[in-house]
């Protein structure tokens, strides 16, 4: 593992995203990182992130296996290609729930490419909880234009300061 | 519309899910109703729960769907056999990002019951923009005995103690 994340690269102004985004002082702040040819990322849940009491919310596992895979096709595309005009974002996302995750232990999430074309990524992505697979997701990303999404103009006072 | 949502009618002790339980003073709070043949409920982001500036969050997105296709397969569950004891989870979750979900507006979930069996059903759920579907989601639930997940005693001040 490198000590800088997948996220740390990105411009400071695409950096708020609720799931992943270091800025984002209200979300999930999810990093990524290279662990040979995959990427791993460990995330700990909040007492509050739960479906049932001790029982991981579903929601948060997609996100996390969202983020942790979109960030996985960035990253490829930005070390492949050296894009830096283009980003990839989530076009489809499918999870499957296998077994209830325990909320109050970290989960650990493994990402690797399954198919890459020029604009097109697809990715699998594991949840575990110790050395137990909770639930599994694919996740296919699309490359746009950055400049589609990420303006200069960030107005971060109004982004984080509604709770 | 009815008054009551469909979230009203679980039991306290389960009505902590981050994505739509009452009782979870952190989480997204999702409300859901019957209208005629499927289910509505609209929701309203925060400034947070951003992708990117002024774009909703995927995982927010899968988040919603999840929850709103849920409620609803327990809502049929309840409504056609009377089985209190039996509670529908997610087994899995496919989401299409058809287009940006801007994220100063009101979004409107939409579900209706695609498959049923005894004690599997798959729902096709549309998330809107205004009149746009921005995405789509096709969520599969199966029922499980409630008793494995919701027990008697929970302690509140630990799920929403720590924020």
């Amino acid at each position: 593992m490198t000590e800088r994340t997948i996220q740390d690269e990105w411009p400071e102004e695409a950096s708020y995203c609720w799931g992943c985004g270091k800025n984002n002082t209200h979300g999930l702040q999810l990093k990524s990182y290279w662990q040979d040819e995959e990427t791993v990322a460990t995330f700990v849940p909040k007492t509050y992130h739960l479906a049932f009491p001790g029982i991981l919310n579903g929601g948060i596992i997609a996100t996390l296996i969202d983020c942790h895979a979109t960030g996985t096709a960035n990253a490829i595309a930005h070390k492949t290609s050296g894009a830096d005009q283009v980003m990839h974002v989530t076009a489809s996302l499918k999870v499957k729930f296998l077994k209830p995750t325990p909320l109050d232990k970290p989960v650990t999430l493994r990402a690797k490419v399954k198919e890459i074309d020029e604009n097109k990524t697809v990715l699998f992505c594991s949840l575990y909880s110790g050395d137990t697979v909770c639930a599994t997701g694919e996740v296919t990303t699309v490359g746009v234009d950055l400049k589609m999404f990420v303006k200069d103009d960030v107005d971060e006072s109004r982004i984080l300061g509604v709770k």
